[in-house]
């Protein structure tokens, strides 16, 4: 079996399934409990708290342990905007090409009558800035934009969208759940006001994720209770906490994964491109995080390459896991203008830190065996 | 160690841990991909969740996992609230005795101008039904109460509170998070509309629990996403609901269970009784979950006697562990009209499944020596 769906989840990381069974059998106290075990617990919980902070340059207090980065998402974007009590301050602006579930949010909150709108992207995935600027004004609360999209892999300018809210005086939130492991990441040099990531993206536990909050940044909680300093109430999942910081520990060096990763991304791409005809990679051009390729196989729709693939024993997907099955072409692709037949063909590849060159080297051998005659015809007629 | 603290988590069960592991190991896919992996991580999920409602007694479409009870009682509260679409229906009708978390999300909706009430409880903890019938009138949307107390362990009339609200047409939420585990447990049966529970109460994993809903009931989803039939967004987390299951599923005879562990918990009130003077015990006479004693120690404060439990390597609690540590008497013992000072000394033993008859003979052996010293002079004013 091959795995490349990487941005869909990641197997845990042996060394996190180890730190979720030790935390399981030993540390299973109530880490609010003041109880031998409940203090032996709230310890291991200051000891995660600690090593995801450092690892991803925020301090512990900025930490908010949720379920996962679309709780996390969902509190950032209800929290913030809750929080600003300005009347004339209310609108939100997402980019176009948000996850389907935080895009699934913004609708939400567009029925309850919230002003909201879109930064669309330009033709090849990138975020028209232009709109963006043209959209963040004094009367916005909030600018919720990704570091990565999680079907083409583009890299948003969050940066300059910061600072563009910052300017108007509205919070900035990045949902960086396809950036971090994937890129370089610390929160204090982004300068972002809440930024979402989620574990299981990067070999981490599922059920687990974060959202980093900058000090003195106002937050609404969403789940009362106790926790977190009062911002996410819950028992609190140690074991997921202490496998997240296992994950988050042994990423090592991103930077030398990510160049790695993306030689073996573009070999993948280009090997394709040479050995068969009508191969289209989507933002081929545009900037991309190391390990995702999004393309199309000429006419062909993505189930029929999907399929031939799972011949192969090689797992990829036809876009986000989230939405997959339908069929409906991707939000990502149509805001980008791509006509539907062509993003009905569109097939998403990830890599991740398991994909070996042997691996690429298989798939180049073994796929346009199965593709080339299925495109003959598309290329006789495009001849 | 001799740990009574059973209400605020529990010891992962060792079948728990086995099935969390294999899950993390072996179905590592994201249930919403179509490849094997993900494929394989979905027939596992259907299975887990069909695991869970034969357990519980309901459908497995009326299953939507949550991060746990406190995610789970939010949904309920507000799902079911904000999908009740009369304007004169807009009341909300909690106990007084709610989870400290559950009590904070009534009062941050008052604070949002959605009328409120509370059903006043008796001296001995058990609820007026008196003053649930006053409260319960036709502009009511919800019914909020719980199952079993977490620090008295009192069970709540829910079937009659039940019947109050249907009558009222309102919508009835049970939180049975204390009751799941410690009794029998059927939702068809409840014929509550919506029932929440966490797993980490009943040995399963934290991190993970389950809104119950009842077929045809609306809801409005709180966390966007196409997950659980899109009521709760976000990737499944297949190992802690595997955990889930695997924990429902061990629970075995939970009737004969709790006739042990309430021979149990009477033999260490009784002993403790007549071992020391001025013991008094909570809601004694009340109908109880089987585990829970809620006891002080004549004048003594909480803290003593959990100081001298520890000296003896038991752990026990001065009420809920999400509150625990403060100062403030238990919102529980205030509301059944205890007076601060005698609230202040309530500790909570919390009896379980591991929970062996030698462990209540030892302490019945040695608390006595180490507390009756500070209990003399009290016993001589009371002479």
């Amino acid at each position: 079996m091959i795995y490349l769906d990487h941005n869909a989840t990641t197997p845990p990381a042996p060394g996190v399934v180890q730190a979720m069974l030790a935390t399981m059998t030993d540390v299973w106290g109530n880490a609010s409990s003041q109880h031998a075990q409940g203090q032996q617990a709230k310890r291991a919980l200051a000891a995660a708290r600690a090593t995801v902070a450092r690892v991803l340059g925020c301090k512990p207090s900025e930490v908010i342990f949720t379920s996962g980065a679309t709780e996390a998402n969902h509190l950032a974007v209800l929290g913030l905007h809750s929080a600003v009590k300005e009347a004339g301050r209310q609108r939100i602006v997402f980019s176009a090409v948000e996850h389907a579930g935080h895009l699934a949010l913004a609708r939400a909150l567009m029925a309850q009558g919230v002003p909201v709108d879109f930064i669309g992207v330009h033709a090849d995935g990138t975020l028209d800035l232009d709109s963006a600027a043209g959209l963040i004004g004094p009367d916005v609360a909030l600018v919720s934009v990704m570091a990565a999209n999680n079907e083409t892999g583009v890299l948003m300018p969050v940066d300059e969208v910061r600072a563009l809210a910052h300017a108007a005086g509205a919070r900035m939130h990045v949902d960086a759940t396809q950036l971090v492991g994937k890129a370089p990441f610390d929160f204090a040099r982004l300068g972002a006001d809440a930024v979402s990531l989620s574990a299981h993206k990067l070999r981490g536990p599922k059920g687990i994720g974060a959202l980093l909050l900058r000090q003195g940044v106002a937050l609404t909680p969403q789940v009362q209770g106790s926790q977190e300093r009062r911002r996410r109430g819950g028992t609190e999942n140690l074991p997921a906490i202490a496998g997240f910081a296992a994950a988050l520990e042994d990423l090592g060096d991103v930077a030398a994964a990510a160049v790695r990763i993306a030689q073996l991304r573009d070999a993948l791409e280009q090997g394709l491109q040479r050995a068969l005809p009508g191969v289209h990679v989507f933002s081929a051009q545009a900037p991309r995080v190391a390990g995702t390729s999004y393309l199309r196989f000429g006419p062909l729709a993505a189930e029929v390459a999907l399929q031939r693939m799972a011949q192969l024993g090689v797992s990829a997907s036809s876009g986000a896991a989230c939405s997959s099955g339908g069929s409906e072409p991707s939000h990502v692709l149509t805001a980008m203008g791509v006509p539907r037949d062509e993003a009905l063909g569109a097939v998403r590849l990830s890599l991740g830190e398991a994909t070996t060159a042997r691996d690429i080297e298989y798939l180049l051998a073994a796929l346009p065996l199965l593709l080339a005659p299925l495109l003959d015809n598309y290329a006789a007629q495009a001849a």
